[in-house]
């Protein structure tokens, strides 16, 4: 829908997680924070109608299925924190919200590595059902030790091999939502008392290395029939997955360059499978604290920065080590070194940094590129230099309290970036979760997607080619 | 809350599924009837209000996870029905009806057979988290050999065998829901910034049979913890399991003296588990017809009937052989043998009635001692026969119109049975599902019921006996 002349909107999103801490840990306790109500619905449906009425596209709800057990050797820390547990089921708020809302859209997590394909077909569909549309589903493989204790394992599949199992599992939900049902198949012919026209319904007779399934799916066509597919990854596994699958990445970088590249690296696994580069739209997470004055708003930033749990990030990040039990004027290899373990998730912590400045960090929060502090002037610039300089195509808005992040952000943000004509303005018509990110009349996948292959019942029996890996 | 005095109270339950065409089938054609609804959030969010202003106690959902591919060996009959298929996850509506109502039960089944019990342990106290403890589980083992065939497996395990698999599942759930966390665990000291106490809440380490979850739980106490457990059986394996497990029991009986005894076999089995005989609940299914008159009671009977799909009946029954392909006057048994299939399910036709009288009898529908058609006055009769001469606790009614079926009994039977004293009243504070049906204050399991062993981490290692078999 855009023009050349228009100027890029930004799709905005809330990151969430129903939960009392998700990512700003040691901030649930500050006043007016409704963080502990992650648990009454009406901290959903209240949530839902400030993000609807605010003018966000989207909530964003992300998840784990097990408990940070791994800092100081068990889950006490998280527990203690509140962090990521307990934590209530996604997909089971999603229909509270939906049915206070128009045009809200939905995502959340799911892990393809432990839950039977079918069942979560049936549920997306589902959701997507009763949100007229409106869903979108983070595929993830899981990460947490405990998860996988969880479900009967001893510890987590390897890496990559969790990717290649997404793939097959990836492949029996395509089958199930695009193949399955034909689009004609639902006739609701109350003359002649037929409901759906068999001929055009099939099973899908999925038999493969992990999963065998037969179908045929047990939901009729949702009008996304595949929901939009998020995905955050940074591998070469994951990248070469995000290739074939993904239609939002969630993405970072600390610099412009770094974005870029991470982008442009994305773009060409996309490319290697027929795919065009603007199939793949880039969303950041982003820190704004917004005031009617720069003090306000950097009091308020202040006031996050001082309550921020060290202990609360340590834990989250699940460092095998406990960093607050060294010297801090020691490398960080050095006390991993001293502990006698083997440091392994380098992406969190550069190894040659001392301990003080490792928890310096963590304490201060990630400023990276995608951080501002300011007035709604400050912010919309920040957020026009994201779109336009960077080539950001949304914002997943961290919540340092709720519902005060995104209350600000409505009220003072929201009509800055709507004077400058950066958001998306609403129809009469509710769109579709796809039609918002890719425009109006595209709520399905386009036709050069992989999962495109089973339409019509075509290809149900093909062997699937491997994961082009873009190196 | 009843005094001797006091007449017998009627739990009222709606019978719902999320799909066309539940049990009366060949109905959802008629005028004015929601049911092709069904995949809209609107048509719950409606239907839950109109249970909620018109005096329900509840609104239970049934499930299928796969076709009704059995008869005429396909599941054309079933998709052109809409019998059963699309069929939305149920326990994603809950939350939808659930932001719309204060009172209001709900219940939904769940297969024990294919899923991992962690991933249903989490969603069922999110359930009941957000429903505010209002929240039943109908347990079932599953018995659709195409829903086996959705889940990896070649067909359905042995019946005998799958209620073996689910106590060990059921035991799984019960040391996630009563013994993972104590009551005290979350303590939301904002002061401290200690959301959770972490010696109160432990690793469950189950390794049994088929499962291996280690835990801890990933939700906090639920205001049941273990939502109020339905099931609905008649087998010896399946009445072992009701003894030690169930709260409500679905039975029936086409005579006072059927049901009675299929009652006191329940509470023998409660018994043989330590249990009291009030224990258990029993609900009917019933269908009840109302009208202004006698006459136009009569005549929306006559049209239902008049509609019935017998069809729809025989796909739902998955019956092996096409009894409409074989002449009127021969025997079930004989038809059968003509076709050289072995019957399995002689539980829903006699083999000495003739192919005739069956299809009569498919096509009336089954009217035993739980169906009424008649004036308000009439139906409210019947139903204090059932509640003092039976001995039933609550009924299941069967829908033959939605919303019509609701409507009419909430506009006509409901002042009438509460002009009797036979409706729970309710009161400023919205009671728990468990207090609906054993009394204010008890939200809980009782101690006697065997999920209490494991109370407070205790027993977690322990053995668990077999189940005692009543016979």
């Amino acid at each position: 829908m855009t023009t050349p002349h228009e100027p890029k909107k930004l799709f905005l999103n809330l990151f969430e997680m129903a939960c009392v801490s998700h990512i700003t840990h040691g901030l649930w306790p500050l006043p007016g924070n409704n963080r502990h109500r992650f648990d009454e619905i009406e901290y959903w449906t209240e949530l839902a109608e400030i993000l609807e009425d605010g003018g966000f596209d989207g909530v964003f709800l992300a998840d784990v299925i097990g408990a940070y057990d791994v800092f100081r050797g068990g889950p006490e820390t998280a527990l203690r924190e509140g962090l990521q547990s307990p934590n209530l089921d996604p997909l089971l708020v999603i229909p509270a919200m939906a049915a206070v809302t128009k045009h809200l859209g939905f995502g959340a997590t799911f892990s393809t590595t432990y839950e039977p394909p079918f069942a979560f077909a049936r549920r997306a569909s589902t959701l997507d059902h009763l949100t007229k549309g409106r869903f979108g589903w983070n595929i993830v493989t899981s990460y947490l030790p405990n998860a996988a204790r969880n479900f009967g394992l001893d510890g987590e599949i390897p890496h990559d091999r969790r990717y290649e199992l997404a793939d097959e599992y990836l492949d029996v939900l395509y089958k199930l939502w695009e193949g399955s049902w034909d689009d004609d198949a639902v006739i609701n012919d109350r003359e002649r008392k037929v409901f759906t026209d068999p001929s055009r319904v099939r099973y899908i007779d999925h038999v493969g290395e992990q999963h065998r399934v037969v179908g045929p799916h047990i939901v009729h066509p949702s009008p996304q029939r595949t929901p939009v597919l998020f995905q955050a990854t940074g591998s070469p596994a994951g990248t070469a997955f995000a290739g074939r699958h993904a239609e939002v990445v969630f993405t970072g970088g600390r610099t412009v360059d770094e974005f870029q590249k991470n982008a442009a690296t994305m773009r060409a696994a996309a490319a290697a499978n027929g795919r065009q580069p603007d199939d793949i739209k880039f969303i950041v997470m982003a820190g704004v604290i917004v005031g009617r004055t720069q003090e306000e708003a950097e009091d308020k930033w202040r006031l996050y920065q001082q309550n921020a749990s060290v202990d609360g990030a340590l834990a989250h990040m699940s460092l095998p080590i406990d960093l607050t039990a060294f010297p801090p004027e020691i490398t960080v290899s050095e006390a991993f070194a001293r502990a006698g373990v083997v440091q392994e998730r380098t992406s969190f912590l550069p190894p040659s940094i001392t301990v003080g400045q490792a928890l310096d960090f963590v304490h201060n929060g990630r400023e990276g590129r995608f951080h501002v502090v300011g007035t709604p002037k400050v912010v919309a610039d920040a957020i026009e230099r994201w779109l336009d300089e960077d080539g950001i195509d949304g914002i997943n808005l961290r919540q340092y309290h709720s519902f005060g992040t995104a209350q600000d952000f409505a009220e003072l943000v929201v009509p800055e970036l709507r004077r400058r004509g950066r958001l998306f303005e609403r129809g009469d018509r509710p769109l579709a979760l796809r039609e918002r990110l890719f425009g109006e009349g595209n709520a399905r996948l386009p036709d050069r997607h992989f999962a495109a292959r089973y339409r019509g019942g075509a290809n149900l029996d093909a062997p699937r080619e491997s994961l082009a890996v873009v190196s």
